[in-house]
This record gives C-alpha cells, structure tokens and sequence, in this order.
C-alpha cells in the first residue's frame, strides 16, 4: 500500500475533526474512521463512513420510537433469531462505505454483486498510478486437477520465479507504453510536443488486469455478509478473499452482535441436502454407511464428512 | 397524529443523548432527528438515521481520500454536472432511514419503490391501533373525466358529508370486529374467556385500506429523488403527495445543494418529445402552429402549451 | 374462482392460436398456458408467458453457442452443481410470467420480493369486482401461544362460524358502500343522478384486505424459487402457502430437472448452525447431549431433534 | 468476428429447429434467433432467447385475461402514453436474453447496469482465445481538450501507426506469456512436461483490458431500454456505442411499435432544465436573450442552442 504525502494529510485531517450527532455511533469503528487497512501488494480498505449499530437492528425490527434496544441479552437474542430465520430485513437497515484500492481482475469478481453502490475513479477521466499485483511467491499456485477454477500447491521455486518475472517484465512494459501513448506527464502537459497523444478512454485498453484501480462501495449489511459468506468461502479465488477477511475484521468492529451471529448460523455452520440428512439419520440410527449406498456424488460425500468428522485428518 | 406519553417519552430520551463522530454530519437534520413530522390526520415521517450530506456526493465522484470537498461554487458545480448528465451513482452515497406512519392504501404505492428497505410493523405479530385515514371535506372530490385516475372538484357539502360518514362508520365496524375476533385486550389477555379468539394473522383481514400500520424505510438519496419525482408529481394521488412534500422538506434539510440542483433539473425541469420539440423549433422560427398541424395528441399539446406558456391561464 | 363467459372465450381463444418458434419450449407448459390454477375460493394463478427451460441453465452455464445440452445425466449432474454451490446466476437465465389473483393482504406478502416485475390492476383506474377471501371453516384457527405470528388448531364450530360471519358481513357492507360513494353501474354511468360519485382512488379505501385485485407477475427462476423457499415453508401464513404450492406444482412443469435440484439441496434439506453441528458431531461419536448441555436455545433445540428424528413423534 | 467450425454447426443445428407455441412470437426476431451480428474486429450479439412482443406491453397494462390487444392505433396509443407518463413498469414484461463478445474494458462499462443477469465466460475455468481489440486507425484519437473523458478528432497516421503497433504488440506479448505461464495445449496437456504451469485464474492477470471474453446477458425491455439511453448517447464511448447501435437494431425488429415511442420520447427527446425553460419562454415573447444573461453555465447554453437551432453549425 502506497499512499502520498497528500493523501495521507487528507486522511489525517478528516481523522483529526469530530463533531456532534444524535445517531448510533461506533467507537470501534470511529477509532478507525478514514484509516486505510492494507490488503494484497498495493491494495487497502478504508472505512469511510457508517449507518447504524447492532442496536438499530433491533430497533427495526420491532419498528420502535426510540433507540429500540432492551437488555442486551434480549437484543442478542432477536438478532440471533432474525439471522437464523432468515429475516433479511432488519439486516438492510445499517449501511457501510468503503474506499477500496484492488486489482481489476478483484474488481470484476466484485462487481457482479449488484446489490451495492460503486463510484469507481475513471481511467476515462484520470490517469492510473503505477501499480500492478505481483503475489508473492508463496501464492504462485499450479492448477488444481480436481477443481477446474481452483489453485493446488505452489510451484516450485524456480517457475514461480520465472512467473513472477513475466508479470512484472509485462505490466511494466504495459504501463511504459500506456504512459507513452498518453504523453503527458502528472499535469497533463505533452511529454513530447511533437505528438497528440491518445485518448485516455484508449490508452487504457493497454492495461493489464493487475492494474489497481479504486472505487467507492456502499453496500447494506444484509448484502455485506452475503458477500463475505461467498467471498470469504475456501472456494473464492485466493486474492479477493484476502479483501474478505478485511472486510470481516471491520463486520466484528461495527457490529460485533451481529458478527457472532453470522459465523454460528453462516460462516461455521453447514447447509446439508436432503439425501445428506439422511445419512446423518441412519448414521445416528446405528447404520454403516459407505458412499456407495449414500446416494451421494463423490465430492458431497467427501464434504459431508469433513463436516461430521473435521479431526479425520485431509478432506481428499 | 397521536403519540402516546411512551412513545413520547422514548423520542425525547433519544433526543437527548449525543456522541461524537468523525462522520459528515447535518445540523439541519440533527435539530430534527427523531421528531415526527405530522402527515394527513394520524400519519407521520420520522428521521430516525442517515449517512452523508452533500459533500458525500463529491467526495464519492472524486473517489477522495479525505473529505474531498473544495470551494463551495466548484462543489455545487459538480452536483449540478452530476444531476444534469444523470450521473446517478455518486447520489447513491448518501442514506436516510425514516420512521412512517400511513394508511395501507398509501403503503401499497410506496412499496412498488423496490430500491429500498422496509421493516413494517406486522400485523401478525401485534394488535393494530384503532387509527383509520378519514380525508379533510374539501379532499372528497369526484371522479375526474378526463383522467380516469384521478379526482376532479370536491363533492358538494351533502355528498361529501355521507361519503365521510360511511368511511367512519365501516372502519369502526370493521375494528370493532377486528377486535371482538381477536377476543384479547391491550396486554393478551381474553376479554371473553369462554373463547379463544382468532389468530392475528386472520383477524386483520377483516380491516379496511385506509388503516394506518407503520414501517421503517431506508432508501438512499437517488432512490429518494426518484420517489419524489414520481409521488410529488400532479398525476400522484392526494394523500402519497402530502407525505412526498414532508419527505421533500426533509431534502431541504438534508442536502440543500443537492436539493436546488433536483428542483433545477427535474421537479421544475421538463421533458420535451422529438415532435414537441419540433414545434417548438417553429415556434421560435416564427411559424404558426397549430394542435392539428403539429403531431401531438391533444393531451401532449395542452401539456406543451402549459410548459411554453404557463401564464396563459388554465392548462385545460 | 370466477371467470366470467368474456374472460373465458379469450383464454379460448389464446390457447387456439399456435405459432412456430425456434426458442426453447416445453411442452408440459404449453399444455397448460394461459389456464387458470383455482387457488382458495376466488384467487387463481395463470402461466401467461415463459422463457427457457431445464436446457437454458446449462447453456447459460456454458455460455454456449448452440442449444449448449449434453447427455441428459451430464446436464442433470451440472444443474445439482450449481444448486449445490449456490451458484445462482444460471438460475436467473430462465424467466416466466403469471397472472394472478389474490387477497389483498397475501398480496402485501408477496410484494415484498423486491426482484420481480408486476402490474396490478388498478383500483385507481377501474373498479374492483365484488370478491373477498373468505376462509373455509377448518382454516379458522386460533392465535398460536408459541409462535407470535402463527395460528394454532381451529377454532370450535361455533366461534369458527360466528367469525365467518362477521368477515362476510363486514366485507359485503364494505363492498356495498363501496359501489354506493363511486355511484356508478358497470358501464360508468351514475346510479343516482342527482349525485356526483367519488373518485375512484377514495372510494377503494374503504375495501376489506381480503378484497381479491389481480396482477401480473414476472420473476426469473431463481427468483422464484427463492420466493418459494419463503413462502412454502411452514412459517408462512396458510394463504400465501396455498398459492406456493401452486407455484411449486408450476416448477415442477416448467423445469422438472431444476424443481427436483431443488427439493434435494433446498426444500428439503436443512441449514446447521455452529453449534448444532457440534451437536451431531458430539452425538456421532456416542456422547449423551442433553439441551442443557448443548449449548442450544429450546427451539433450536427442537428444530434439531425434529430434523435428526423425524419419526420421534411431534417436536413439541 | 470468428467463429470456428463447431460453433457455426451448433449455431446451424439450432437455427434448423423449431417447435410450436403458443407464446407470444416475433417472426423479425425469429429470422436472426441465434445469428451473430458482428460488433467492432471480434465481438457479436446474437439474440438467443426472448419473452414477449409489443403486445405483451398492452397485455400487461391492462393485465388481460387474453391477448390483450385491441385495434393496433389503440395499442401504439397506449404504449406512447406509458412511454411519455415514464410507466415503466409494464416495459418490464418482456424480456431478452443475448450472447454477447465484447471486449473487457466494454464489458466493465456494461456491467456497471445491475438489474440485467450475466453468466460470464470464467477465465478462472477456461483459457481465453487470442482475440484482442485494435481500433480502426480512424478511431484512434486524442484526448478531448473540453471534456475530460472523450476524445478529439483522429490522430494523425504516424502516431496512429504507433498507437496500433504498440497495442498489438503488448497483447500479444502478454498473450504468449499467459499461454507460456499456463503450460498447456488446447486439450490441457501440458507443453512442456518439465513445468507445471500456474493455475488459470492467475496467469489471466497478465491479459490486457482489450482482450474479448463473453457472456450470457438477459435484460427485460425497460432495463434494455435504459441501457440504450445510456449508451447509444453521443457521450459514451465510441466501442460501446458500438455495440449500442446493434442493440437498437434488435430494439427495432423485436417490438417496433415500442422502439418508435422510445425514439420519439427518449433518444430523440429533451430534458429541459427549469432555467433552460425560462430561456425557451423568453425567446417564444421576442426577447434577446444572451448566455450571460440567461442563468445558465456555457456548456447548458451551448447544449439547448444545438437543440433548439439544429441546423446553425456546430454546437461549439
């Protein structure tokens, strides 16, 4: 993460200013107003601004005239229920806004999450900083086999060396013709004033994908844990989970109630299908059960067990 | 709009409690934050929370790292630029969160609103008060003739006088029945004890449109806009119109630059079709045009008439 | 349900007309297009419109160049996939649009998907037949004590009749005002001349919520098996539940290989939480586990016990 | 465009196969179902599912019981009423479903409209083609000096030739080493045994912004309609103009009656804003009225001027 001396001045002088409200506040969350969370190479995450607190939950969901709380064990105890009832509805009714500097292939995945607000700062409309991912070399990963979309082991040091030298040789020679085809320096004046230069909204299709933009995000917390119960999920690509986690460490500061409350009934717990029950049933019943007389597929007899037997060791 | 000494008392504790926040806050609204507004004769609109001003607007088109303002012309400049061009997703960065009391049939208009978040008040799990939308006399109007969805002039003093009395008399009816169904007092418990009394959820079906349920609404500021640009319209039925002018002083209060730029370029804006503005190219042209040469309906024509020349008497 | 002879000959005539096309179609659906599903006493359900079937999932999975389809397992097994891995997007690559008709108050219910088209008939714009819901005898059911919105057993004959009459007296006096304040007969001419008749959007407001208005509907398919998820669950009231098993019986038409998908991984699978999981697991390797022990509130608790035992008799 | 043998065969054996329905039908539409209309060096559209017709509109609108339609002047009348009155919702009634190849700085500005369903191509599953996008040497222009995200007028050849040289050979650098990095043939056998090559979904991060995957997209008509608006306007880049324009094209063969109301009243129309109006007004009562005296910033002057004096030059 790579912030400028002006940046960091903005930060610190919205950082350094406060003022009186009569709405729900965080202290957790104020303490890190406007801060910047690294994440990946050049990546962060900054809260930027926040609606609501666990109590306006409640306060939703019983519709009330005032703050709306009661005992704190009544009130964790409703948002408890609402969350494993599915009572998406009280949920919607606190909102979060994060500044987020990710690579553009994080941002595709990102961005098929509709529910959410973006403004997102235009290669049409500004020139992009220097600054691709390069992962670290643990991270360069061969194909799975058993996973079409998924990563297996590490590669062995050299070829994740000669990797990782191609990514850095290309998206440096990407952005030196970028930054060529534009010609113009950081102040828009001509680099050579015997060319035009192209269109920004042009020069940009020369970027490669680990190219960081940043954006602006707002999304509810309803569709806020629906995002982290997908992205934050084994099965998401590495780099955008990196982001998840992030985004969970604030989910515990801003709401912790309602964080717990998602990793019992989400995050940790497990959706099993009808057949799937039904091993459960015969296995508690006193039954041997093998995959062969399951009627379960290969690769959901495997994850049933990793769910019944986690200390079995490998879930291959 | 009636508020019981609880319900009363709860607002006043909410008003009484601030904290500091790092966040944009609105003086405006927080000197009104939690009060009710009153709407119609027992309805109301209730700030209970939001997120940014208008400053949020441009911090988020300029995807900023601190507050992102600049001088107060340049800033009102690119909200107007913003709204003119229809960029809407900077306008998606604000919040509010109301607290509304309105009667059903008002209810079901608001909520064909998708973009939004609703808790109401169900009437399957509670009681519902004995409140029912009676209109002023002078609302009781006929059925217009030349807009099959709206009123004309009131109804003379006799008519009108019975139409109220039969609206009275059937809720009344109806809840007293509501109420003998349920067979339960204030606090459960039976009022006869020889029956068991009807399930809420049944009950209530026995209650007419214009029963007042509650609900919170959360929207964000371009979702708002757009809501009032619809229900404040003339073609908006009475009673949604009265609670879009109170959400329309909340805008006001809210973001007042915002606010000017949605009068400007939308409330008092107009939309002119390819034809309509070919006659208005002849006009300037110094042709004469007619309705019958010009390629508009009549409507459309009286429509364009009233837009071109509004001092010019009634747009009949 | 009550379709006049005029609603009946175009429903004829819709269904004599065939035409050739080179989309997906399925002819268990074309079979029943444009018919009415009686549901409750007045209320029906009509497939008006469809687009794609089971083959249009996988195509859309593929982003194939042709019909996409491969052996019928294969296609099969890939639909459970998705389903299994909540990947939805598929899912919404099939759409179908319904005509129905249904009591106010389901209405309400149901309108809270958000992510659906509709177009209801207008009590604003057209007067509203005279129809109401009202409940056969055996659905007259009492207030649940241990759920606050749920009905428990029905009522006794004699309470159970006393409340049908009220809901029928009530609604016809209701209904009947109604037509007397609007004073005008089926062609809109006035009943009485010598008075003017409401407007119709003030004479609907003294309308009953079990008075039937009618709409079109238009969701996509995993829209609509989410709406079914909610609504044909046991928490939800009965009415909305009669016509989710319509809908279900739709699905099971239109996409037999998806409706079947999601019986398996949906309907009648069952989501864990944390800690009954750790429940099962303590009981898999033969612990004792009381509910004191378990760490489980008493109707998590019985939801579980009812989910691992379903033959134990009642989860009371 | 290019399209191998096996997808012109399955796009064959598509096209040779129809069925009867009894669904709305489009014969325009029908002629083209499946086809590819190319768009920019190697993107298509091709139209691969639909619901509806102009007289599903109607049908909606009146939520008939049949067809729905009356005389055809009637039906165009009511569908330039819902078009002029902005009453979106029965648009929403119809629905297509389109293949589309685009290249991924377009695909990042398309998916920017959130209600529509996409189902892309994974480069986290599959390897991508060779395929980028080089502009025509008549596209490559320079940044526009009044507005900061559009371009000037062409370059001139040298720098043009430049431009293009630069894009091709970055891209195909970056291609060869993706194809390098990943190690495998067409079949996934890898090309040099001594590797293992790095998983799909990193080594896609080296590709560049012009590279073309492709996706399912599925819109219903008001959203599609929107889009168009959006991006068929002067302001948005010439590329997904492009693709706009083919769009409009299917607009017109799907549901003319609605695409001539949709010109008339949108494309072809104007927004005024409250002081452009008052400008209009004074200029209909023979007053001279200056930019500065007129209330409104250049470019609004500028803007109305083109609109209201067409034919006097350029809007400059």
């Amino acid at each position: 993460m790579t912030l400028d001396a002006d940046q960091q001045a903005e930060i610190d002088a919205a950082r350094a200013e406060t003022r009186e409200t009569g709405r729900a506040t965080v202290p957790g969350l104020e303490a890190v107003l406007f801060q910047p969370f690294p994440v990946l190479d050049h990546g962060f995450v900054r809260v930027v601004d926040y609606m609501g607190d666990d109590s306006s939950i409640v306060q939703a969901a019983r519709v009330s005239y005032g703050r709306g709380t009661r005992k704190v064990s009544e009130d964790a105890g409703l948002i408890n229920y609402l969350m494993r009832h599915r009572h998406t509805s009280p949920f919607e009714m606190a909102e979060i806004k994060l500044h987020v500097k990710l690579p553009i292939f994080v941002a595709r995945q990102w961005i098929r999450h509709r529910t959410a607000s973006v403004n997102e700062y235009s290669a049409r409309y500004s020139v992009l900083d220097r600054e691709v991912y390069i992962p670290a070399a643990g991270h360069v990963a061969a194909q799975a086999r058993d996973n079409k979309q998924g990563r297996a082991g590490a590669l062995d040091e050299t070829e994740a060396a000669e990797v990782l030298d191609i990514l850095r040789a290309d998206a440096r020679r990407c952005h030196d013709d970028y930054e060529h085809m534009l010609n113009q320096d950081a102040d828009g004046a001509p680099l050579d004033p015997a060319r035009s230069g192209v269109a920004r909204e042009l020069a940009r299709i020369n970027l490669t994908l680990n190219t960081y933009p940043q954006w602006y995000w707002k999304v509810d917390l309803h569709n806020f844990m629906h995002f982290l119960a997908l992205r934050a999920h084994p099965h998401a690509q590495y780099e955008i989970r990196a982001y998840a986690r992030t985004l969970l460490d604030i989910l515990d500061r801003w709401v912790p109630v309602t964080a717990a409350a998602f990793r019992e009934h989400r995050l940790d717990g497990a959706h099993l299908s009808a057949t799937a029950l039904d091993v459960v049933r015969r296995l508690l019943a006193g039954d041997t059960v093998t995959r062969e007389d399951s009627g379960l597929g290969r690769r959901e007899w495997n994850e049933l067990m990793a769910v019944l037997y986690p200390h079995d060791g490998s879930d291959a």
